[in-house]
C-alpha cells in the first residue's frame, strides 16, 4: 500500500477502505508517512468528504494508536460526557457529582486545552491542592470506592489524533466534520466508558457557529459512537450568550457550587438536568426521564451532589471545605462594575467576544504555554431579553491587572447589542440526537 | 503574512494576490515555510485552480527563485523551444541544428528527465564524448560563435520549482493545469530566450491524454509567456501513436540525423517543418511561413543542417564523425523482429505501451538513480493506418539481455490493435495557438 495511492483515490472522490484507513494512521503514528502526505490527504479529505463508514474506521483506527483505557475493573456502566465547548462552560463540574451522587459511575479523561477559559482540569485546580495527574489504578479504585474520578488525558490516549490535529491545525484542515467527529470520538473510546452523552454546542460562543452544523456533526458523532457499540446520544444545546452568569476558572467553579446548593441560574440547572437524564438514563439507573430528572433534582435538594463534590475533591488532594467556603477559591485583587452606557432589552451578547474579555483579563491561554489567572473573569448580570437601564450595571468584573481590566472593559461593551422592542429569551435546549 | 492565512484563503476559493504568491514562493524556498503546509496549499490548489493572473504570479516567483540566466551578450532573437514530452521525441535534436542553420540563435536548456527514454541530454550523449555540462560562458560563447549551444539544466534555475516539483510528485498534487503550465513556464523564463515555442503533445503517449486538456495547458501557458514580455508560440500536436519510427535513446538520433540527411519519417518531418517555422518568424529571420519552411527545406537539401550538427557535436566535446557515419552510435547485442500475430489494419497503438517496452529494454530511468542503456530500443515498421499480414515484421527490437527482452516482445504485441476496415492515417499538427 503507497500512502500517494490513498492520497489520488481520496482527492478523485473515492472512498477509502477500512484497511487502507488503518494503515494510513498506523503508519503515521509511528512516523513513517511524513507530514506533508497527510497534510495533502486531509485537503483531500476537507473538499471530498468522508463517508459514515470511512469516518467511523478513522475514529477506530486513532482510538486504538496509542493505549485503550481498560474500566473493566469498575462495576456497572461507566458513562461519559464531553462537551464541544464554550463560553462559561462549567457544566462537568456541576454534573459529574449529581450524577455520581445518584449511582452513575463517573470515570472521566478531561484536557486543559487553548481557549478564552482553561479545561475542566485548569477549572478544579482552584481547589488548593486539586491534581488530576493521578495513575490508573488510583483513578479506577477512587471510581470504585467513591463512584467518580477525573484523571487528566494521558500522553498514550489516542496520540495519532494528537499529532494529526496538531497537523490539521497549521494546515487550514481543521473544519471538517468527519474530522472533527473522528477527533472526539477516538479520544472518547479509547477513555474506555460504555456510553457517552455529548453536549454540542451551537451559536456565536461555540464552534459550531450554525445550528445546522451543530447537528451534523452530533449525528456523525453519535454514528461513530454507536457503530462502535457505545450508546451514544447528544444534545444541542444554545452557545449564543454565555452559559449561566459566570465566566472565568475559579468565577465558574463557585457558580457550580451555588448549582448544586440550589441556586444556580436557570439555564446552567436545565442543561446539567438534561445531560444528566440522558447520563442516567444510558447508565441503566432511571427508565424514564421524569424518574432520573426527579433523582438529579433530589440530589441537589438533599445535599448529596455537593457532598459527592467535596468527597471527590478530597480524593484527588485538594482542600474540600473550599466546596463548603467559597471563600478560599483563589479570588482577584480588582472587582469592578460594568455599567450600561445604553438602554433598551438586550438583543444579542456576542458570545465569542464574552471569551475574548476572559482571555483578555488572563483567564485562557492564548498558546500551549500560556498559564493561567484561575481568579480572573466576569460575572454577568444581565442576559440576552433582559431589559437594561442607562447606567445599570451589566457585569462585574474581576482581573489581577489594571491595565488589562481596561482592554476587557472596553471591548465587554461592544459585546452588547440592544433594540427597544422586547425580545425573547433564548431556548437552551434544542435538539436531542440518539 | 502567515501562510496558513493564505491555505485557508486558497481553501476557500479567493485569488491570491501577488505578493501573497511572491511572499510563499520564496519563504517555501529558503524552507521557512514547511513541505506540510505547502502540499496542503497544492491539494487545495488542485481543488480550486488559479486565475491566470495567479498563475502568472506563481511562474515569476518561482523563476525569479534562483538565478535569472543572462543571454544578452547573445546577439540576435534567441528561441527557446520546449516539449511536453512523448514517445519517440526526438524532435530537439534534428531541430535546433535546422533552426540554428537558417540563423536563429539556439541557446536552450535541457533536461535528462525520468521516463520511457532519456530526455534530450541523455540522447545527444549518444556522441561519444559529447557533454552538456558546459559553464555559462561557454555556453554564450559557443552560441555567438556557431549558433547553437544545448547546457544541462543547473541546479540554481528555478528551485523553487523542483522543490515544489518533487513535493507534488508525492502528494497527489501534479495534476492541475496552472501548476503545470508554471512549472514548465519558470524554467523557461529563467534560461532567459526572447521567444519560446511550446510543442504541447496529445494522446495516449501524452501527458495530456485529451486534447481539450493539451488546449487548455498550451494556453495556459502562452498566456503566461507572452504576460512576461516573451513571444510564446503553442503547437499541439499527435502523440497516439509514437513519434517517427524510432524509440530509443541512440535509435532516435540516428533518425533525427537520417532527417537532416532527407530521409526522415513524414511525420517526424512536417513536425520539425513546423516548429522551426514558428521558431524561425519568432526569431525574425522570416516574415511568412511559406518562406520559412523553404528555408528549412533547403538547411536539409543543402547539407547545411546536417554540418550544423557536427558542429555542434563537436564543440561540446562529442566525437562528430558519428553524425557521418551512424555505425559510431551506440550500438545494441541483440536485434530481433517482432511479428505480427494478426491480420488487418492498425486501427490504433498504444503509445504508452510503446515507451514502457523501451523503459523495460533499459532505456528510460525508473528512479532518478537508474542508469541508461543508450543502445537499447525499437524500430517500428508500421504506424496506424498500415495493413498488415499475419507474420508480418511490426518492428525490429534492439536489447543488450535476452530477458529483458522476451518480457518487452509480451507486451509490444500487446500494444496493437487491428480491424477489417480502412483506417485513416493520424493528422500530426493539430492546432496552433499564439
Amino acid at each position: 500500500m503507497r500512502m500517494y495511492d490513498l492520497i489520488k483515490k481520496k482527492r478523485d472522490g473515492e472512498p477509502l477502505s477500512k484497511d487502507e484507513i488503518t494503515y494510513m494512521v498506523s503508519e503515521y503514528t509511528k512516523g513513517a508517512i511524513p507530514d506533508y502526505q497527510m497534510s495533502a490527504m486531509m485537503m483531500a479529505i476537507y473538499f471530498q468528504g468522508m463517508r459514515d463508514d470511512e469516518t467511523a474506521y478513522l475514529t477506530m483506527a486513532m482510538a486504538h494508536s496509542g493505549a485503550m483505557l481498560d474500566l473493566s475493573a469498575i462495576e456497572g456502566v461507566k458513562v461519559d460526557k464531553h462537551s464541544t465547548g464554550g463560553v462559561g462552560d462549567k457544566t462537568s463540574i456541576a454534573l459529574a457529582p449529581m450524577v455520581a451522587a445518584c449511582g452513575v459511575k463517573i470515570a472521566k479523561m478531561s484536557g486543559r486545552g487553548l481557549g478564552h477559559t482553561g479545561g475542566t482540569i485548569d477549572k478544579l485546580e482552584s481547589f488548593p491542592g486539586f491534581s488530576t495527574e493521578i495513575s490508573s489504578e488510583h483513578f479506577i479504585s477512587q471510581v470504585n470506592k467513591i463512584g467518580i474520578s477525573i484523571m487528566g488525558q494521558t500522553q498514550d490516549i489516542a496520540p495519532a489524533d494528537k499529532k494529526l490535529y496538531a497537523l490539521r491545525d497549521v494546515t487550514a484542515t481543521v473544519d471538517n466534520m468527519s474530522l472533527i467527529a473522528a477527533s472526539i470520538m477516538s479520544k472518547k473510546l479509547a477513555s474506555g466508558a460504555d456510553a457517552i452523552v455529548l453536549d454540542v454546542k451551537t451559536g456565536s460562543g461555540a464552534f459550531m457557529k450554525k445550528q445546522e452544523d451543530a447537528i451534523a456533526l452530533a449525528e456523525a458523532m453519535t454514528t461513530i459512537g454507536n457503530h462502535a457499540g457505545k450508546k451514544t446520544i447528544a444534545v444541542i444545546s444554545d452557545m449564543d450568550e454565555p452559559l449561566g452568569f459566570a465566566v472565568g476558572n475559579a468565577l465558574e467553579v463557585k457558580e457550580a457550587i451555588e448549582t448544586l446548593q440550589g441556586k444556580g441560574p436557570e439555564d446552567f440547572v436545565t442543561l446539567c438536568i438534561t445531560l444528566g437524564t440522558q447520563m442516567l438514563m444510558a447508565g441503566g439507573i432511571a427508565e424514564k426521564e421524569e424518574q432520573a430528572e426527579d433523582m438529579l433534582k433530589k440530589a441537589i435538594t438533599d445535599g448529596s451532589a455537593l457532598r459527592k463534590l467535596a468527597e471527590f475533591v478530597e480524593a484527588q488532594g485538594g482542600d474540600a471545605t473550599a466546596v463548603y467556603d467559597v471563600s478560599l477559591l483563589p479570588k482577584a485583587s480588582i472587582v469592578e462594575e460594568v455599567f450600561s452606557e445604553q438602554e433598551g432589552y438586550i438583543k444579542k451578547i456576542v458570545c465569542d467576544e464574552i471569551g475574548v474579555c476572559s482571555l483578555l483579563l488572563g483567564g485562557g491561554r492564548e498558546t500551549k504555554e500560556s498559564r493561567i489567572d484561575l481568579a480572573v473573569g466576569i460575572i454577568l448580570h444581565k442576559k440576552v431579553g433582559d431589559y437594561v437601564r442607562r447606567g445599570e450595571s451589566l457585569a462585574t468584573l474581576h482581573a489581577n491587572d489594571s491595565v488589562k481590566l481596561a482592554a476587557a472593559k472596553a471591548r465587554f461593551l461592544q459585546a452588547y447589542h440592544f433594540t427597544a422592542t422586547p425580545i425573547e429569551k433564548r431556548t437552551l435546549i434544542r435538539k436531542m440526537i440518539r
